[in-house]
């Protein structure tokens, strides 16, 4: 039967997360709907995490299989045409068969974002948390240094689930304040995309590692906040994870800064090169 | 008695335009409301210009007096703390007496943004117009260009109120177009504030002149628009505006992709320094 590797981007804000739920409106739902409705079989779409309630994604990754004459590009569009306006499909690409978006990843890739604006920025409110200090990136990035390499990381995870390991491999941090209008100046080549509050700024914490533990970023984001704002040293961060226990280290921060920006597969899973905007 | 101007930024989205009406949701029943709250007086808000529902504001210009003690910068904290999440005070300044935020504007900038990327991009579907041709920049921008001067605007005015002129003068045109994050690059530098789908474009049509017309900004939108689908030629636009009637141009635009910039007075009628981040 016909494998295919979906990348999808969603606005978080209006869903329960991923996971298909009786009765409530998620991503998997809507999708499985509109591929229904495409391909007319019962469909199963395999996300490669299940982002919570209110997380967004860039690009999450989806492996399905279907019985279906459609080239990949028109299901995509077909797609496209059902979902609602806060889920798109941005690429398709078949793949060997039997690929699978959570045992065949290799790689994943989140973004958390801080804002830390003297004045909110209303066109980012349910895309960042908004922290009400001034946060010392420096401090951050040291930080976050420390988080490089593997390491067991369950201070950092919210619940234990039967895991056969809580070791994570992490190979790339970065902690960076983000200009906003002001900073990009005004003129020609210094248009941002979107329209902010003049003087917006914020701060990206990404992180990329071989998989990550249930809540694992925003339990990072919520330590690095109080590194950022000046209650901890950056050399907090080994402690925390020496502990070995969740309370050792920073709150969750808020599902609303998180976005999945990529997840990344062996290029043999795929039979096509990518042909959407991934 | 104290007079002011505030700085307003506000996501349209969820209201009914701007000005204050019976049993609806809007920016100057917001602000009039939270401005009760932290003085005690019942306040009118004069805004420069009645943004319509859905319409946005990085830089709505609103004068009112009110007797209050309280500092310009308290005003605004104050203010920040009574308002919705999608509405914010940026600025508070204290202004000479009888200030007037319609009458004495001097200058308004509006922007009009629009989406034709091959995907449509879930984090801005409520800040843009989504196209579905790609459009041509350069000839939006000869367009544009026509409307630069003093002309008689009427062929862009949707209703005809009883004003003494619909002449106007057009001091600055710009079209561009505006890279999403793919555009900007992912390394050190390269951030994008806003996450958005990797190849996320837009363009940008900027305007600012003494005044504008009821729905100017959006009829010329709509008219930039068949310029740039390749309905019809750059040239056109002088046609339009020498045609003098409403029927020659092209559609109103939809109200989600406009943004009110700032609008600009004499520095005299300021008897404070701008304190916030306007």
């Amino acid at each position: 039967m016909p494998s295919f590797h979906l990348t999808l981007a969603y606005d978080g804000a209006n869903y329960h997360g991923w996971q298909r739920q009786p009765g409530q409106k998620t991503i998997q739902a809507e999708l499985e709907r509109a591929l229904a409705f495409v391909t007319q079989r019962e469909v199963t779409a395999i996300g490669s995490g299940r982002t919570d309630a209110g997380v967004h994604a860039l690009g999450q990754a989806v492996s399905l299989a279907v019985d279906t004459k459609l080239a990949s590009r028109d299901l995509r569009r077909a797609l496209n045409a059902q979902l609602p306006t806060d889920i798109v499909v941005k690429d398709v690409r078949r793949t060997v068969e039997g690929f699978h978006a959570i045992r065949d990843s290799v790689s994943k890739r989140y973004r958390y974002v801080f804002d830390d604006g003297a004045v909110r920025d209303v066109f980012r409110r349910a895309y960042c948390w908004k922290v009400h200090e001034r946060l010392d990136v420096e401090a951050m990035r040291q930080a976050a240094q420390r988080l490089l390499g593997t390491h067991d990381f369950r201070s950092f995870e919210s619940q234990h689930p039967q895991r056969a390991t809580s070791v994570r491999t992490i190979h790339d941090v970065i902690v960076r304040r983000v200009a906003g209008e002001a900073g990009q100046g005004r003129g020609e080549g210094g248009f941002p995309v979107f329209a902010s509050c003049q003087d917006a700024e914020a701060i990206h914490f990404e992180i990329a590692a071989d998989g990550f533990l249930y809540n694992m970023v925003r339990a990072i984001a919520g330590t690095l906040y109080d590194v950022g704002r000046g209650a901890r040293p950056a050399s907090w961060l080994a402690e925390v994870v020496d502990a070995q226990t969740r309370q050792a280290a920073g709150m969750t921060a808020p599902p609303q800064g998180l976005f999945l920006m990529r997840v990344d597969y062996r290029d043999s899973v795929f039979l096509e090169p990518p042909g959407g905007c991934a």
